[in-house]
């Protein structure tokens, strides 16, 4: 079920999933007029939901409305159902006080009004520049307006409308059988700088990065936690643009059980094909956005093994993604390996120089710590490839991770520096 | 003491005190040929010395070289004399197994033959590309060189040899009375890129920023290593250009006691008077790396008070200082403060939103977790002057840290993408 040949990246994807529908509409948020700029995603009936939220101590608003909401399922044992997601991009309703807070509940009653759904039934998602208030006015109509415009075929709408400085959409759809019956896992993504999720389960508080997924399966709500907090440590936790962790970073996961499949709990093998699958979605999402980050020329993979622990080697492979000095090097094609070795040097996890080999592509260029004669024109062919990898083995232990990012160009300059608030 | 306005940063500070000779000759490890890259400094007798490194795990062969003399005088308590220092720019010697320790170690022998000096009295430095080996005979040829070369004026030349990517030198020279005696202190460094140095003693195991510092004062071994921490915490270790420790980073400090002070001793206020000049000297050449940081087209001051300790203060002030997203800002002078408040809320200290206060120059941009409306016309002419500062107030408590960097331009982006190994 991992198998991502699998995954369907053709618009829509949220909507393949039967009982979901979308609309993307254009409300005036975003600087040029006519881009789509508000989401919409309604089940057709209650869904169980799971999110997971961003770990910055400055949480935005709508991160404060969601993880309050759904918190209560923690408290009470008794799951929050949720029928529809709205999203907006343009602002970002972080660091706006108090006013924000009203302004992002504000959002979930409009479009539990404009949907006619009971009160804490709706998501709140928000993505765009910090510290500026979200005009009211302008998102109240483009609530009425997706509201209206919502359709069985909205999805590909609705993945427009959530990017900001994206080049493209991001969506993925993958289809699998649960005890006989056929279920639907879609989902889209956005992000393209201040990317570096670091994402947690609202019961342990923790880019902008957001993602909205649905799915038809019947699945336990212990079962959906544990998924979803499975797939995105997979996945989105797992990309890096600029180390620059949002304040707005949220996964949202809607499972409508309408399948009729039998209910996926938690130990099971239906419950293994299902995290499966759900991470090959997030995965596919994920990379999407490390190979539309800012200014990327290549998409960049990083893989630690040898490692004395998994999270040693993650924290080692991040220390690599995050490195200017590499991500420009990369963007210069130049195979100058000794920043990748002092990056994972300064990572603070455990290295012994002499037992670590290093390889860009299928060019070994280290071997136990001593520097190898490489072949210069291959090393420099891998590093011009659309998608380039560094794997490093410290030869320590059974740690591994792989990490995804992309290089450091003018145009990530450009993106950032001639983007005025 | 620590009035930094009686700093003279005019050249030659390395030699203005006296016994102490210099040279700074060309040997052909730099790619433009002609250029000085041998530094060589000479006491006219043994010092005592101390030094701090590099924490990156991949230490480069001089840094494992000094640390292996040095930390003889912590063993047997019995300081090591040193009596000079050979520096190298153009290949760092690191990452290059054993062949590289058997170079540095070489750079000492041939230093010390071509000065007629006793074996281990030679410390080594190197900057300049990884994973390369030294040419021995150019080095060999260019020791010899400097040896002759020696000169009471020759500090200046010596602060130009050890530049890489550094457009100016970097010189400070103070001086102070001890027992109404005059003693003086002048140092060097080097320092544009892979810096963020996080140095510390050799008894406790820890860029490239280089630094040499003399002084004619005597100072026990214990006040000088003490002197020398306290120094460095307050100076190197809170410059950044981007987030990269590099593998070779070292402060040298050689104190001959020709001056003829009473023997500074620590707990005293000789110390005090000796530690906030080092300080002053050390935190002029740390502030004169972060404004020749790699592209810096501004030096970039960032405070963090009312933090709950000074640690986490200075946690928080570095993620702001090596965030991409703040750096582009302020190369592009958008005010866009959310960038700061975020890096501060992903940086892991405690962080209480609604108590949170921030100022761009002498510009209120938040109060208390709430948004002010603020001149924008001011904002941007903060961010328009040569030095800019953000500051922020948590308050939450009495820590506090002062960070400088630079900002990140297109000029960074060729410098590193460009550089070809």
């Amino acid at each position: 079920m991992s198998d991502r040949s699998q995954i369907d990246t053709s618009p829509g994807a949220l909507t393949r999933v039967p009982g979901f529908r979308a609309a993307g509409v254009s409300c005036g948020l975003k600087e040029e007029s006519g881009q789509l700029d508000l989401a919409l995603l309604a089940c057709d009936r209650p869904a169980a939901a799971a999110a997971m939220f961003t770990t910055n101590a400055f949480k935005a608003a709508p991160v404060l409305y969601d993880m309050a909401l759904l918190s209560r399922s923690h408290i009470d044992m008794h799951p929050q159902p949720i029928q529809a997601v709205v999203i907006n991009a343009g602002v970002a309703n972080a660091c706006t006080g108090q006013g924000g807070l009203r302004d992002a509940e504000r959002m979930a009653r409009l479009t539990e009004a404009a949907l006619s759904l009971p009160a804490d039934s709706v998501l709140v998602m928000s993505t765009g520049v910090i510290g500026h208030r979200l005009p009211m006015d302008r998102v109240g109509a483009g609530i009425q307006a997706a509201a209206r415009s919502l359709s069985p075929t909205g999805g590909a709408d609705a993945a427009r409308a959530i990017m900001t400085t994206d080049l493209v959409p991001k969506e993925a759809f993958l289809q699998l059988e649960i005890g006989g019956v056929p279920v639907s896992i879609g989902g889209i993504a956005k992000g393209s700088g201040m990317i570096h999720p670091d994402l947690a389960p609202v019961g342990a508080p923790h880019a902008t990065m957001l993602s909205a997924i649905t799915t038809d399966a019947a699945v336990s709500p212990a079962a959906l936690d544990a998924a979803l907090a499975a797939a995105v440590d997979a996945s989105f936790n797992r990309v890096t643009v600029d180390g620059d962790t949002s304040t707005n970073d949220t996964v949202v996961l809607l499972a409508s059980g309408a399948a009729g499949n039998p209910m996926i709990e938690l130990g099971t093998r239906d419950y293994q094909n299902f995290e499966a699958a759900l991470t090959g979605v997030c995965r596919s999402l994920a990379i999407a956005i490390a190979r539309d980050g800012e200014g990327a020329t290549h998409l960049v993979e990083i893989v630690v093994r040898g490692a004395a622990s998994d999270a040693q080697a993650q924290r080692a492979a991040k220390t690599v993604a995050t490195s200017p000095l590499v991500k420009t090097a990369i963007f210069g094609a130049d195979p100058n390996w000794g920043r990748v070795l002092a990056a994972i040097g300064r990572s603070g996890v455990e290295v012994d120089p002499a037992r670590v080999s290093l390889w860009l592509g299928d060019v070994q260029l280290v071997a136990g710590g001593e520097p190898l004669s490489f072949d210069a024109a291959a090393a420099r062919a891998a590093l011009k490839a659309p998608k380039v990898r560094f794997s490093a083995d410290l030869g320590l232990g059974s740690g591994q991770a792989t990490v995804w990012t992309c290089d450091l160009s003018y145009t990530y300059v450009e993106i950032n520096a001639e983007y005025h608030t």
